[in-house]
């Protein structure tokens, strides 16, 4: 088998398709968008939408399936969401039920799947423009703080906005929120620069998701919002049923991350 | 009583309430912005939504207001909206069948209200850039056209793109790509610059609705996406209710133009 790194996302959503890629997705496909995956009831789905139109920085929509449909037509045109994410898991009442490879078993007619934009796509950006990405240098998961801001609520869900943090020496940081404000549909502009307390995080050092990370002199912990946002929102409103990816697992698409550029 | 044109928008917002202002509303609170309305039985919220979220460019969601919900929150926070534009079309099954001053007799809790972005924000930043707008210096409606371009379909809901056509000196068009691409909520960048068959365009004499403007030696025509898409979509699906603004009596918000721009 050829290194998967060398493939193309439909190559790649082949071989995960067969059961045969449960591992992160990070680093592969690079140049193509990845997305985030969460599948709720009919009867939650309006006021989800309407959620992601009122916090489209944390929920940036790439794509919404018709009530039923599994295949993709815009992020691909070939996908089936049912089988080309490499690892799901399946909630009751906001309780963690299953941890699987595919879903069609699981399939109901009255699903909606909602696919959002990941910071993948801007972080490849930030590299490219010589901006270092911190966790990435360091091997680690992308430190997430939980903040005191509220989301807008909408109908049943409703809660705080989870930020990631990187740190950005001082020089760069104009520069970061050009590169990153290109990219509104994948979380945009930072929603804060500086002082963490204004947040209400406490200890920058110890997140509430993913690794601590060096902070060196000269930088400045800037913050973006944060696609965890959406599923913590959706846990805490305990839906009869709800499915996403693993953290890290994603789906990855045909478009390039480039084609998300607004400018 | 001060001229109108010098009042804020909640000012004006309070005559328009009163009903003491019927008629359109370009030229008013300048630098502020303005959207179109339209307002559907629930039934329908969330295939409109999922149309917005498809076509984003024709479409672009300001605000969408809970099921029976009458009162901004973003726009504005002292707007109601059954009282605060000017003038009313309330169509059943596709028919207009009144134009009111007011629709308070006419609400029900089971109405979704959607504000999309208007035009109006981007012309202005157009003109503060010297680029000129030729309908507004002829004093003239836009000219608009109904492409063969099909928008993405959402439920019931489907029909071409209807797009504004601005005749733009060759040397500023790249400027207004880049203007308008700044304001991604009211339309965005052009969809189109230049040959108008390529969109089924047939005779940029002869304006599917507005006023033909006059393209001088050494202008390209520029085509943007236009915020009649949606009510021509909204018509042809023939909702038992749907009430829209009367054209060009639009909305004023509390929100600056310079608050939608994404960069």
């Amino acid at each position: 088998m050829k290194d998967i790194h060398q493939l193309t996302p439909g190559e790649i959503r082949a071989i995960i398709r067969r059961g045969k890629w449960d591992k992160p997705t990070a680093g592969l496909a690079m140049g193509y968008a990845q997305a985030n995956l969460v599948i709720l009831p009919q009867k939650y789905a309006f006021d989800f939408l309407l959620f992601c139109q009122r916090n489209p920085k944390p929920c940036p929509l790439l794509e919404v399936l018709e009530p039923g449909e599994f295949r993709t037509k815009f992020l691909s045109l070939e996908a089936d969401i049912r089988t080309d994410i490499p690892l799901y898991h399946i909630y009751q009442k906001g309780k963690l039920r299953h941890t699987i490879k595919e879903i069609r078993s699981f399939w109901k007619p009255d699903f909606v799947t909602f696919l959002l934009g990941c910071s993948f796509s801007f972080e490849e950006a930030m590299l490219r423009s010589n901006i270092p990405v911190r966790h990435i240098e360091e091997n680690k998961n992308v430190p997430m703080f939980i903040t005191h801001i509220p989301c807008k609520a909408a109908g049943v869900f409703h809660g705080p906005m989870v930020v990631t943090m990187r740190p950005i020496p001082s020089e760069k940081v104009a520069r970061a929120v050009q590169i990153t404000s290109r990219y509104t549909s994948v979380h945009g502009a930072p929603i804060h620069i500086g002082d963490p307390s204004i947040l209400g995080i406490k200890d920058l050092r110890k997140p509430d998701f993913g690794d601590p990370v060096t902070i060196k002199k000269g930088e400045i912990p800037v913050f973006w919002a944060c696609g965890v946002t959406p599923q913590a929102v959706v846990m805490k409103a305990r839906p009869d049923l709800c499915i996403t990816h693993v953290p890290g697992h994603m789906f990855i698409s045909d478009l390039l991350n480039e084609e998300l550029a607004v400018l």
